[in-house]
């Protein structure tokens, strides 16, 4: 398969790349590095993007910011980064991306527990997620001719437990290479219109 | 109480105000009607009205624009209209009114079933009543002096059934007095962070 990842030096996405890239050929695409760069942000950049790549059979998106502040602080502009880089950042990946998708192919978003099992600073974080989840299951019954799409969820992981423990009190770290598999069934698999969440500490 | 409540002249606001009316004070806002006139997609517009209605015990929104289209046709200026007013409209009605809200207070907004139960045409409505129940997760854990906010997520109303139908193919329609008590619930009663989801037919 030729695989159009977005976001492959994150701690999730170079270990997802390092998977499927031993049997898959992988375009990878960041923002200033990889094959080809993009800024998700801006709908025009990936439309470029796609005029590049050209046809392919699955889109990994593992890219995507979101501002963390308290309620008393989030300003209409904070909340707008999160909804214009993670949230509509990847519906665009999927609106642009159609296209170019082959039959039976498959698009594999990345969103993160927040919007079921809160934080504190986590309101706009808590809104991306959720909203991938519906856009995610929404979009999953108008695809047509086989092509798929989902969404993984995963919760902190081993590796980022120094930099975002404090912010997860209580939040039982996932390993990688457990993220990763999501990411596999994804691709190499045939459901369409999943939340895999990975790793999440607690059933609600 | 002093309850301002956006949005009571469609068929949810009318039997939502009409119940409440008849034990607490209602300050009806309404885009063109009702006490004082709002256009919740503008954040001037929300600080303007909390100037006119000083402070309350709660707010009731059940307003909010999405947009209707297929995944192929959506455009991202469609998808802004369900982000900036059913979504953002009701954060910032949040984010603007935390300041006149009393303690012990509760805000109450709308989603809808589309996020986890979709219907063709979804996509935005889906996004939107994702993010709103994460943001309402998440709002809850951050709102201080026991005030509390909660979300109803009311499927098809039997009086929808005529217009709205032919969209929610197999849907059990739901009685207006049935979701009328998870208003009832929310702001006499003490739950904080919970999405009353009403009359939904399908268990996910």
């Amino acid at each position: 398969m030729k695989i159009v990842h977005i976001g492959t030096s994150g701690m999730i996405g170079r270990a997802v790349a390092a998977e499927l890239g031993t049997r898959h050929e992988i375009i990878a695409v960041n923002r200033r590095s990889g094959d080809y760069q993009v800024d998700i942000a801006d709908p025009s950049s990936i439309a470029r993007l796609f005029n590049q790549t050209g046809h392919f059979d699955a889109l990994i998106c593992t890219a995507g910011e979101v501002h963390f502040a308290t309620l008393q602080e989030f300003s209409v502009e904070q909340y707008s980064i999160g909804l214009k880089s993670k949230l509509m950042g990847q519906v665009n990946l999927v609106r642009s991306g159609r296209k170019y998708l082959r039959d039976g192919g498959s698009f594999t978003l990345t969103s993160g527990p927040t919007n079921e099992d809160p934080i504190p600073l986590g309101t706009s974080s808590a809104m991306v997620n959720g909203a991938l989840e519906g856009f995610v299951r929404s979009a999953a019954i108008e695809l047509q001719s086989d092509r798929r799409i989902n969404l993984v969820s995963p919760t902190m992981l081993q590796e980022s437990r120094a930099l975002y423990g404090p912010f997860f009190v209580g939040t039982k770290p996932v390993a990688t290479p457990e993220v990763v598999l999501a990411y596999v069934k994804s691709v190499e698999g045939r459901q369409t219109g999943c939340v895999y969440r990975v790793g999440w500490s607690r059933e609600r």
